[in-house]
């Protein structure tokens, strides 16, 4: 017999303190305090991303009245931003909050369940990991490394990036410098460029002191904050990089198992939330910090012409033709990304790309 | 002190059974039972509305191991689908699962809560209710009722409808006897149509019979089990009546305020996660779906053209105006949305629609 299933038929035979209150004649639950360290890859208190991490620890507390007892550490804290899988995956702390494709390095795998170039925007990429074979491969593909992951946050389609000079065609990548990780740096890469990878805590003494020539990081809210703005003034969109990237918590295998499955529940639904919250915040902000960043500090909104797209769009598929290779499992998830990204793609013409079209039209938006 | 507190603090001080597992030297938290009668309009397993329902019910009752005891009934097993609201408003149920617009008899203000004619879509709506003053004037609207609404799911851009001619202009809808409900329905009746309001069990014998000449629903999954298609040839899209219908999970208020804040967040995430999955499961299936009507039923696809879009839009103003002459606080319902629209829906140009438009050319979607 499992320990809970134990405590639970075991009930609840008398109570201490003062008087017992009449609820109490129905069986109560008992159930065992639990600890939750979540390491984190996000500076503290940083929007959207940090606090988003932090709302979700606080929320699995919450949930269950302290029971699940939840230590949050943000970048630096306890580990650094890109140790906290190996914190993790030995067991030394429970969970992560993370972009995967950190990891990538590991496996090409973890690219596509952050977001890969050309891939999944918000709503595309939940249909895939829900409904579509997504969840079933990534955790064949996080198994293999003794942990478990969920969906919990986004920050929805980046921004191209932060450029100090026009960028109209390939051969104004050649040679650049870009903070640009995941699979997105490897197609900069193929152009020309030399992909960096950096966590959000070390881009802009980088790009001020010219290490770097180039970052993406998010979208016009975060990148705000980031000041990016005193470094480069061209912004580029859209990001053919990140159009939807997925942020995960990933938990110790072994941890997760020994939950009941109702405390799973609890930690899914509240990760679930977070998912949808984090992209409702970015959502809410980019707007109107896009319009600061261009009426405060001057910064020039550019488009990605057509034939630079074309450029991404071959780049991408050599880099996905080597991630296909790495070895069965990549190539697995790349078909069934495809196949998703093909079918829900192309619902999308019919739904948001006409509707959005029309709507915005009409009202002149 | 609140009962909860009092529970908590009093602990467990012994436990019956077996030997004491000895996880319980740590102090249990013991938590009384609560039932919740969850009332719908939604037929039993409907795909994705009334199975999302009910997973959210499921939901609720797994995250708290039973604790919280959840009975479901679907359209007419308890009360009829429209008699939802005034099941919970006056306390006999707990809870409904519906499309908050079916109460704009009561107030105009009830539509923008699930879908307006050139509102929304999933991201924009979810954005505004979290993030932009939504959530607040929706408690506002609901706590004059005495009910507290959530978010619970969505269905998406849906289609415009089914029509057995071809709709060119505002002239072939004249005299059109249309089942649409909410404010779209009013801007059908504005350029000469008669909108009807049915629940979804009764849509298809009032097409078949003739009793109605055209009707919307969802989208390609679920109008495909609908079977319109036997009735009415042309589909057409994209729809401007609902571009992102948020359906709601409204409570009690007086029931909802007896809850612990755990509860509540409880509640509150199962909702959530179901607004997603829901979301993800439309998404998923539209596209299948939409295939499976043209190839195998013959129905043949439609885009509205944009002369009629702007009749659409000139209605639509006519419809908002009367509806913001109603109350001071259907005004500041439609203000809010408004401006959340403006924002996110110009953010959107950046993001999902130039993203979208130049993947979906580079790779032929």
């Amino acid at each position: 017999m499992k320990r809970r299933d134990f405590i639970k038929k075991a009930g609840v035979a008398g109570v201490g303190g003062a008087a017992v209150a009449s609820s109490l004649a129905a069986p109560a639950i008992a159930q065992e305090r639990i600890e939750m360290a979540v390491v984190s890859t996000w500076p503290r208190d940083f929007p959207g991303l940090g606090t988003g991490a932090q709302r979700f620890a606080q929320r699995v507390s919450d949930m269950t009245d302290g029971r699940i007892q939840v230590q949050y550490f943000a970048a630096g804290e306890r580990v650094g931003a890109f140790d906290a899988f190996d914190e993790v995956a030995s067991g030394n702390a429970q969970a992560y909050h993370a972009a995967d494709y950190y990891w990538k390095g590991k496996h090409p795998g973890w690219a596509y369940f952050t977001s890969v170039p050309f891939g999944l925007t918000y709503t595309e990429i939940n249909a895939w990991i829900r409904f579509m074979g997504g969840q079933e491969l990534w955790d064949e593909l996080s198994s293999d490394f003794g942990l478990k992951c969920l969906m919990c946050g986004s920050t929805g389609v980046q921004m191209g990036g932060w450029f100090n000079k026009e960028i109209n065609s390939a051969d104004d990548l050649k040679g650049l410098k870009m903070r640009i990780p995941g699979l997105g740096g490897d197609v900069m890469a193929k152009l020309g460029a030399s992909p960096v990878s950096l966590p959000g805590g070390q881009i802009y003494e980088n790009l001020v002191s010219g290490a770097i020539d180039a970052t993406e990081w998010v979208g016009p809210w975060n990148d705000y904050v980031m000041k990016f703005y005193e470094a480069a003034k061209y912004y580029y969109y859209p990001g053919m990089h990140e159009p939807g990237s997925m942020l995960a918590v990933g938990m110790n295998k072994s941890w997760w198992e020994s939950l009941s499955p109702s405390d799973q529940l609890v930690i899914e639904a509240a990760a679930s939330m977070e998912n949808d919250v984090m992209m409702s915040e970015f959502n809410a902000n980019n707007g109107t910090y896009l319009a600061r960043l261009i009426n405060e500090q001057g910064v020039e909104l550019r488009e990605f012409n057509d034939d630079i797209y074309d450029s991404f769009g071959e780049a991408a598929e050599e880099v996905f033709g080597e991630a296909r290779a790495h070895s069965d499992l990549a190539n697995r998830i790349h078909e069934s990304f495809a196949a998703a990204r093909a079918d829900v793609g192309g619902w999308g013409n019919i739904a948001e790309v006409a509707y959005i079209r029309q709507r915005n039209r009409v009202l002149g938006v």
